[in-house]
């Protein structure tokens, strides 16, 4: 049994690389690189999978997956400028592909001290638009 | 190819585990826990699997698919009170999950007699809101 | 400038009415009159209007809406048997009319203390499913 | 007959009213008043009044109603932090309520010239998340 | 109390006015001037106005309403070609402001006799696509 | 990681078997062999698999692939009679199945020389109303 679970959170980013010159940031990142950044709504999808509790017919304690992915991901991206307010973006482009990626460590990293083998965090899906999903096994 | 057919239904619930405490119930369930139930709009998307009939261009005949799903599983659920109107949930908590072990239970049974082995009958999933979504590989 | 907040709330309900014989109730509500009812995931509209706060740039104090919008209704209504739980429905059949006409009447006594004039509660919807929406001015 | 046309747009901004406290701005913007601001994916409504044209069978030229919202609305604010890139937004907080105060403005400003006394631009809505929508009378 | 109550349909259409040159036709139409045509899923929003039954908590006979507007409107225009298959569409252009013209005049001219003037037809919308929304006061 | 691209187009198609019998036709696509075609808005969904690229923090590059597409599959379908106007559909009868066929088919031989092995192209969705989702695994 899998339950998805969806949290929304508002933020806005610039995607700007350090590396590369401020014509090729132009290029690939078009009017995202506009100087003084944009937001968006974002959704975070979060998936887990185990077994079905035989006396509570729960596959995860719900309560529990919310504190977590509250603490872990949502009180830090949400209302926030990712570039100035995320450490992790410091130095690296907060692509929603990139937002994926430091979810997944920071979920990974708490879930085994409080849900150990089960239900076991299978992937997360971050939906940047309504026309942009992405997703990453974990 | 794969179909994924969308069904909705009506139903109001109680959880509440018969084999926990009225503590232990009020805790783990929370205002779903309330005495005289609430409910929601469920929908259930049913997910096959088959080759296509290079005549008609189909995968599945929808029409023998959405009496077999609304035999088997919506007018048992639809505008009902699942806890008091589905035997099976006597004893077993209405949960989601629970929701689409029996709502699979109950295709699984009926599917092979009206279908063989082409389409497939792979998974169903329960959308319970807009935020919680259970899957069911089958 | 009119603002429309929306809240969510599920609930259950049965429709019958007592003056009717159950043959009227049969045919008159259908399903909704099966006998230990059914649910639905409810939206509240709430519509406000008024002059801009020229210093803040609000209309009205959102958390305060929320505060009185939450005690007044979705408390009361929020995973609810309207039938069991809502004494405005002992004798009242809760159909989604009513239940705008009882929302209407909860947020209407306590809105002058909260806003006196200025903003205005102008009207409220019910959206009973993604089919039937319900508008009552007030 | 009036037409509802729909626009969107992603955007940054903080909430900060220079004219109050730092304490003030905290108590009444909340997260909104982070100081290196967030972001939102807005949609815009156009509504427009008018007769129809016997022969087109049209209330409006659409491309010269998007071409005019676009050149006065979407391109000033998309991907933008309204901030630092709307010098309307330089002294006056950019709530939703003063967005829909400047775009009301800008279009109002434009329509006479492009399209005369029909069709009429009747009011505009500014959906900020899925649960707050602001309307203005135009 | 006002009910809005939703109904979808598909249908094909090809925008062409007799009375205009072929050049002209393409210039205004664009796209939707291909020779063959194309299609929309449509959804028609009917909205009536009246007062509550006080017994039985309605505003208007569900059925009754569905039975009227599924004979008059839905039935000639669900999976329907609207040049080929409506006859008031053989001079007309089928616009969806025409659309909300013609399904106007089929409700208004059967509603007297189904439900006299309580509740009142005050209003359709067609939503062509989730961009255009069409209003007509009836 | 893994993207999900959504794209949508108008058509309009008949469902009709030339190698089966009026009857059988009638039989097996109902509403959908009237003999003028309706129509639908579809939407199309397009997966892609890939490593990050370290610098850009892309999976893709959003405008090529959207170039792709749009050349490949938008262009010949949107505003089209997919009997009429697509080549493939002479003698095919355009299901969504066979849709999806055809546009996998579409996207397959121009990916190649456009993307090489990364970002790979895993599968596309045909949505082709609220209910019924197609997909294709490439």
């Amino acid at each position: 049994m899998k339950l998805t679970r969806r949290y929304r959170f508002s933020a806005s980013h610039r995607l700007h690389a350090p590396s590369l010159s401020g014509d090729d940031n132009a290029r690939i990142y078009g009017k995202c690189n506009n100087p003084f950044g944009h937001g968006h709504d974002y959704m975070l999808e979060v998936v887990v999978r185990g077994p079905l509790n035989a006396g509570t017919g729960l596959v995860v304690d719900l309560r529990g997956l919310d504190d977590l992915v509250r603490r872990e991901v949502i009180d830090a991206f949400d209302h926030r400028n990712l570039n100035a307010d995320v450490p992790a973006f410091g130095e690296v482009v907060p692509t929603s592909e990139n937002l994926a990626v430091e979810a997944g460590r920071r979920l990974r990293s708490a879930w085994q001290k409080r849900f150990g083998d089960a239900p076991a965090l299978e992937k997360i899906r971050i939906h940047e638009t309504r026309r942009n999903i992405f997703e990453l096994s974990l």
